[in-house]
């Protein structure tokens, strides 16, 4: 942390009983925590407390007393167990205040005249004394600026992630870019990597990785996929470019092949970006996973142009209808074998009369597994008009959702790699 | 939450810089939470600090301050960052402790003999003194149990999910049953119905909604699913019973055949299961979805059983060639119509000679929408022995990936509906 600490604190508060309960995850707190560290400004605190109003106000009044920047959502609906606005007046020894503005805006976007607003409606234009309205055009509840003693700053958004990412975007990060110009310029850069344990490019990134680096860097790891992160801080941007470079360079020699993306891209969409920009057409057989690829891919739109079928081919019967698979080599080989996959692969490309034939063929489980073939073993196809390859893999620890997944993205980057014609 | 507020209070701490970041969504709190909620015991605050030692000493001393019950994740680790035990033993103002017999469950876990011990390994055997150790079997940082003054409890666990869960379930949760045993019962139904608006449902159950009520009824909606929770407090579970009996009939009636499962429940888990059941087999045309709904289904083990053939049928050329699909119907009526989702349903369930045959086709969007068929329509045509029914629906206002989960959903709740005979 001790990289990103500026002299910016800034404190993420949430409020609402439902995330008490733990009826919903929080997704704010981290999307609004990425726009702060963008901008150089620390998050330090989170806090969460429900629609109990002693609660709210000893939240705010501790995060006023550590944090700069305050920025809270939920609870600024028109139900009665709504308590922010009036919490925060309370936070700030200030009253609330009827605001004709907030009545107009809230009319406008209602479509109904102010004299037919409820005591609801009405509730929601009962503000801090002071404070700023922030446009709300995603939904009724207006945000909300307050300014305390000492430069500090509490903005108010509803919970939903629609809206608070409307405010957030539209209103409270152009005004804190203003107000709290980060004193010097920070660049994350981010590369990801399908199929390359994290520890092997942990090792290899050793010197870089230490603590106090600049830039830092840093490792995390999901469903098969390793993100590197390298941040640098400088005077200014040409300043963070000639930091990162070298690293960025290193990070780069160390993925390879494996480097399938930057920023936030994700396997499936750089695989789909790939085949449509390269105008491939694709054609799937996918058995274990069951549409999991296909299904990943039409994410991504246009995709139709070019994944031209898709066929889940649990059963045997299925394999020999649709993808041509001879009788004999399931009875020879069993449905899981490299040879099935390759025929599989072939039959599907030659029926879709595709560039790319992919299939997909393993044991999910938890049963099905036998001690030549245990539960986490698969194999996937992928014929091209130079050949066909087979590979096999085997995640034997995973659950029968995860092993689809590592399997699907198995298959996602193999295609990638045929796209880019790495093969 | 008044209505959950027992009197015992707890509050969730997680310890990180990962997820001051951003970087993670924190799904421990509410994994945590739902367990609490269980036991009678009220999550009543949460709080994030990151790898800070001052930080992390203030956030104990405040919810020592406040809650019954703490219960923190993450910091336990072997590097210089984990700091969790050392600022417990701080807030509690308590020496740290070398512990051998951590040493020992280290060295079976590790296979490793303790002479042969790091300086990182070490550090992980440094206890808050007077700390009673619990036993983790699912990695190597043994869980914390601390008392404090007051009847206070602090229980300290690794912040990765699988080892959080099973330290929580084995150790925490029968400790806090035991020690806190909840003075009264708590019983939560939930039920969950799809395509039913969430303001129609809380409309007719008005009168059971007020706050205050016991049992206390609620509802959210996610992804087109509304789930009602039925909360009953009493002295015991055949008092908990009687009080739910009528609320629970009053919101089977309200749902009537849109309700589809219980507790956590999925609709695409229940529409497997109910497939494996009834021994219905199964077979799909999917064109905007593109193996979704297949994907979905193949979630449950044994759907392999039924689900015999799915195809991702975005061409013409596949609608034709692999469903039946006629060259008129597509010129006359277009890819996306009643007439081509009703012969891509029958095609596929003739193909793969199944009781029931299913096709999505729909217009995802962004681009390719038009004033007759604008984005966001689609069609789902449902195949069985006694005939073909076809259904046609429109969500224009969502994105292209929650249109196909909408999509996919609408058609994995025509066929619960028609394994259990509903029409």
């Amino acid at each position: 942390m001790d990289t990103y600490l500026g002299r910016v604190k800034a404190e993420i508060l949430s409020i609402g009983d439902e995330l008490l309960l733990g009826d919903i995850v929080d997704t704010n707190k981290p999307y609004i925590a990425r726009q702060l560290v963008q901008l150089g400004i620390s998050p330090t605190y989170f806090q969460t407390v429900g629609d109990e109003s002693e609660d709210i106000v000893m939240a705010f009044k501790l995060a006023l007393s550590r944090a700069h920047v305050i920025i809270a959502t939920g609870g600024l609906g028109p139900t009665d167990d709504d308590l922010t606005a009036a919490c925060v007046a309370k936070a700030l020894d200030v009253p609330l205040e009827h605001r004709e503005d907030v009545m107009d805006q809230m009319s406008a976007r209602l479509k109904r005249p102010k004299d037919q607003f409820t005591a609801s409606n009405r509730k929601q234009a009962l503000l801090p004394l002071g404070a700023h309205v922030l446009r709300n055009d995603w939904g009724t509840a207006p945000g909300i600026h307050c300014e305390a003693p000492g430069s500090r700053h509490i903005f108010l958004t509803a919970g939903v992630p629609r809206e608070m990412k409307g405010l957030l975007g539209t209103w409270i990060v152009p005004w804190l870019k203003e107000h709290f110009p980060s004193p010097e310029t920070i660049t994350i850069r981010q590369f990801s990597a399908f199929g390359i344990p994290e520890s092997r490019i942990g090792e290899q990134l050793k010197d870089l990785m230490q603590p106090g680096n600049n830039p830092d860097v840093g490792t995390r790891v999901a469903d098969g996929v390793c993100t590197v992160r390298v941040v640098a801080r400088a005077k200014d941007p040409a300043a963070t470019a000639a930091l990162l470079a070298p690293a960025v360079a290193r990070v780069k020699e160390v993925l390879q092949e494996g480097l399938f993306g930057e920023g936030d891209e994700t396997l499936p969409a750089v695989t789909a970006r790939l085949l449509i920009q390269s105008k491939k057409t694709i054609a799937l057989a996918e058995s274990c996973t069951a549409g999991m690829v296909a299904s990943l891919l039409a994410a991504t739109p246009g995709i139709s142009a070019v994944l031209l079928e898709a066929a889940v081919v649990y059963s045997n019967e299925a394999k020999v209808r649709t993808c041509g698979v001879r009788e004999e080599t399931l009875q020879a080989y069993g449905a899981v074998s490299a040879e099935t996959a390759r025929e599989l692969a072939e039959g599907m490309r030659q029926r879709a009369r595709t560039d790319i034939g992919v299939s997909v063929t393993g044991i999910a489980g938890p049963d099905g597994g036998t001690l030549a073939k245990p539960v986490g073993l698969f194999f996937v196809g992928v014929a091209t008009a130079s050949g066909t390859q087979v590979y096999e893999r085997s995640y034997p620890g995973l659950d029968r959702q995860l092993f689809r997944e590592r399997a699907a993205f198995t298959a996602l980057d193999l295609v990638r790699r045929v796209a880019l014609e790495l093969w």
